[in-house]
């Protein structure tokens, strides 16, 4: 190996280590929020630091009653220590301890015609030397418009492509797979992507995983605020805003029955606030409800299912 | 064994059998259906009957916008057949066919001022001859009144009480540990009683089992319909609203995440419509909601935890 192997061995050790990573996400953050609130034009971000009894802790940054979104959280966590038992039993570790950091963003927007966003990053790392990457984004309409679907999946396919030609379908299979609500037979929404245990292996380093979650990272706020900004100056109805809620139930459904996330973050007993902050200011349940046949309601929920191809 | 003895075992024998009970609680579902109407005295109850693929169905009845309640439903089912695998991991038990039936009630009233309430009453049957009853009522008010828990505990109390002393201390306590929400580290409101696994033991036939549970069924209406008629009538204001949809986000919260008989509905592909039509109407999250210190919405808080003693 010659000098400058060495050294760029020696810098990618450097930047893949436990705390350049939560360093880089607590940035992403606050370039996050600082783009939600050019576009949103009129919410900020308040702002909640809270410490994790065990070690370490958070800041969960929640917007409200926006122009475009009416509740949203955009949080970063980075906590440590011994590994709960839970922890250990839910993700079947040796006991040893455990590093966890990353970035997670629900936003619900005012508009009926603006899609609901998720994204998230995160690396976790053992005191045994196990680590992995993972992450996703995914979006929710509660109205479907091919057009912007098709940007959507584009988009992420560009960051995907520029790392591995696998990614892109490998990952949009998993999102199509993660979020899905077996019991509703149906998507939460059109997908993405969605990754998980993400290591080195023969021809990818640590250095390369985190490059493209990195990158995953930074397409989330040019990519949303496009599609949001685009769609939030329609005019909406009352109707619009009824089917709104009642898909804000579904997603309640997904996140509390089928979100492996959530069900881990309550069961190890995480931060509860944080962690719901992916719920909507206002979800309906009506018994049965079905949308009229050829509505625009009908023709989303045709759409909510595994495998289309959006690009 | 005399021969009037072997009457009353052969009588109780005919009443405790599994279609005489279903039939029973089919009953009840009418009976509860029409006490909850005339206290309505605007909505009337719609009927969804349903059938199951592997044996058995049910009948869901729900009532929308009524002058009382928002939402509410009274399910009955007898479901039987071969146990899915699911079902068999989630219960510990051996392959057998299985039979199930019961009534499952939850009532979402439109006025803050008068509680949520839920109520179940269920019976078990293995083809290898194993059984079991099981059900439970619980309150849960937007705003505690001492006066009505107190009510609502000494009306369940007396229904107890003439079957077994030990029972409403007993069950009391399970409701206690059943209605919390650990990750809210709050109970969902003033319990009641909850109980699950009984079957004839030393002294205690299923015949008196069977008596016990009927009259629980039994007592529900005259219990919820006076409670509910008394503070029905009492003015109430847009904060109060606010409250109650926030507290049926907690509502949510439970029964997506806690209860364990929506779990294993969901996992046993039962009927999602019956199962979730314990949701409400409309919830309303907000991040890190407080209410005002000394505020009837704070005392209510307090006084969401175990062990209290309402008799």
């Amino acid at each position: 190996m010659n000098s400058l192997d060495t050294l760029t061995q020696l810098s990618d050790e450097l930047t893949t280590h436990k705390t350049q990573i939560s360093t880089w996400f607590q940035g992403l953050q606050t370039q996050i929020c600082t783009a939600l609130e050019k576009a949103d034009g009129k919410s900020k971000f308040q702002t909640d630091t809270w410490q994790r009894e065990g070690g370490g802790g958070g800041t969960s940054r929640v917007i409200e009653n926006g122009n475009l979104i009416e509740k949203g959280g955009v949080n970063f966590s980075a906590v440590f220590g011994e590994s709960p038992e839970r922890m250990l039993q839910l993700m079947k570790l040796e006991p040893a301890d455990f590093f966890a950091t990353g970035v997670s963003i629900v936003l619900h927007p005012k508009n009926p015609l603006v899609p609901i966003i998720h994204m998230n990053v995160r690396y976790f790392e053992m005191s045994n030397g196990m680590y992995w990457f993972g992450g996703g984004i995914d979006l929710t309409p509660h109205y479907i418009v091919e057009e912007d679907a098709k940007l959507f999946h584009q988009s992420l396919k560009e960051v995907c492509d520029k790392h591995h030609a696998d990614y892109y379908p490998d990952f949009k299979k998993k999102a199509d797979d993660y979020f899905f609500i077996p019991h509703r037979n149906e998507t939460r929404g059109i997908g993405g992507i969605f990754f998980d245990h993400l290591k080195e292996q023969e021809g990818i380093t640590k250095q390369d995983r985190w490059n493209f979650v990195r990158e995953v990272g930074e397409a989330f706020a040019p990519i949303y605020t496009e599609i949001a900004t685009k769609n939030n100056s329609l005019p909406f109805t009352e109707e619009h805003t009824q089917w709104q809620r009642l898909r804000r139930g579904r997603y309640v459904e997904f996140n509390l029955v089928n979100d492996r996330g959530t069900k881990f973050g309550l069961e190890t007993n995480g931060r509860t606030e944080s962690i719901l902050m992916s719920l909507p200011p206002e979800a309906n349940w009506q018994y049965a409800h079905q949308p009229k046949e050829g509505s625009e309601e009908a023709k989303t929920l045709a759409l909510l299912k595994k495998g289309i191809d959006w690009v």
